[in-house]
């Protein structure tokens, strides 16, 4: 009989609404709770859990799945950590991970708890088969090729325009690790598309890349869940050039993200539990302990 | 700065020498020395290794990295492990690693060391990316498709029929994780081709499957190291049956075994330094753990 692990999804946005959809098909989690800002008037699929304002409200929390904006993760992860509670975060600014886990790193040893940051796919599961490609064939080059599919970040940024009232940016690969940004934009009342354009594609998001902008009615009812990866790479094993990998997925995105977040959190419980307390990334942690299940079972039927 | 590893090679024939050309490009290994059963007239290229009878006249080694034929691994990890030295193998046989795992556990664990399982493809990297997708999405089905590409213990079998010569078996993935098989067999003077034909369809390696027998002169010019792997996933994150995952390789068969015995290897001994002594398959070992070089540097860019 597996343990059973009780989880608390901080944040109830778009992740955070599928973490708890994994949680409840996972056989070895429990929702201890959501915790969000607002606890009044919580939709109706949250009815039977307790939402609340603070993870100290909650019982007997395993781990915090936190589902918040990256900028705030560290601040929400650090305030978890200290007190002994193990977190997982989908942090995706990937300049900035490294520094991320080293300051997170001393909160959770200081705490005796495990941080997983950057648990998604991007970082995430695409960074593990990046390792494991690299330890296949050590010389040699990964591209990742990206989408099609909606860059939330790029979105954002095209929203921030003066007179967009609402912007779609898609992320079209066009090969070796290149991508073309199309941008969809429903202008303010009076705003000029001419203009608005050429700010968009002056904006740091997308001047170092082909960018197109196209005026539509409704942005709405273009925008899609859906994203993808292709992931190659060509290298060499020992002296033997003679090696191709390819990996590729067409997924939905905040489910993939939610997923991988639910099986990253019975991760750091096994590490905290083993003692290994710290933070990781996905690429430190054995891709068995994201798995539920007896271990010899997995091995029969995995390896 | 690396600390540098010494590495054993145990075992001389199709495996061990790309292994010893993995070590030769490897920035953290150095060859502690080739164990062989005939010592005499080594090759040349082993000229200024140490080559010996008994991994006992190998100074300070760290791993071994044992090359030889599956039914032997065990008798040869279980006398190096009980000396303290780590272990890697390519144990291929997958309704019996779980039980090898178990019985070289309990040797590494009373050596002080860290034996290292079914380190190769499959077993080996394509059980890291299985696991990885369950993770990913619990729910649904993975196929994997091997090859085309030459089976070794196929051909063994066709060989041993009775006025075989020589026979080469390829494997033809026919989809959805079935195979076909062709056979390509070289006669002894006066065999009967077509009784030869009806033992090997009738021989346990192949009367599950789809077996096509051909007659050739010279099987030598038919032999080539190439292999591949196709692995397909669809599955559900959560409660969101969208989810689709392939990976592929085309590879030099011994090349890739080797190269990732001997990243396998790294891991084995870094684990021994963290006193996480035990057998371990490769989908229990940190993915970075495989990988030469600093921690945080490898962080900043792989994840």
């Amino acid at each position: 009989m597996n343990k059973i692990f009780r989880a608390a999804v901080v944040g109830y946005g778009n992740i955070g609404r599928y973490v708890v959809e994994a949680l409840e098909e996972a056989q070895d989690f429990e929702v201890a709770g959501v915790v969000r800002r607002s606890i009044t008037n919580p939709p109706a699929e949250l009815a039977r859990y307790a939402v609340v304002d603070d993870i100290s409200k909650l019982d007997a929390v395993d781990v915090a799945i936190v589902c918040s904006p990256s900028r705030s993760v560290e601040e929400t992860a650090t305030k978890i950590l200290a007190k002994g509670i193990c977190t997982v975060d989908s942090f995706d600014i990937h300049s900035e991970i490294a520094g991320l886990r080293a300051r997170l790193s001393e909160v959770a040893l200081a705490g005796g708890a495990v941080a997983v940051v950057s648990a998604g796919w991007d970082p995430g599961s695409d960074s593990v088969v990046r390792a494991l490609l690299e330890a296949c064939a050590p010389n040699g080059l990964t591209h990742t090729n990206f989408g099609p599919g909606m860059s939330m970040g790029h979105s954002v940024a095209a929203r921030a325009v003066a007179g967009v009232r609402d912007a779609l940016s898609m992320t079209i690969p066009v090969g070796g690790g290149i991508h073309r940004r199309e941008v969809f934009i429903e202008l303010e009342p009076g705003a000029d598309f001419t203009t608005i354009a050429a700010a968009v594609k002056a904006d740091p998001y997308f001047s170092k890349d082909d960018t197109h902008v196209e005026q539509v009615d409704d942005v709405k009812a273009l925008v899609d869940m859906h994203h993808g990866v292709h992931i190659e790479r060509e290298g060499t094993s020992g002296r033997t050039a003679e090696q191709r990998f390819e990996f590729s997925m067409r997924i939905h995105n905040p489910a993939l993200t939610a997923q991988i977040l639910v099986s990253t959190a019975r991760g750091a419980v096994r590490l905290q539990a083993r003692k290994l307390c710290g933070a990781y990334t996905m690429i430190e942690i054995p891709p068995i302990d994201l798995l539920p299940g007896d271990r010899d079972e997995i091995i029969r039927r995995l390896v």
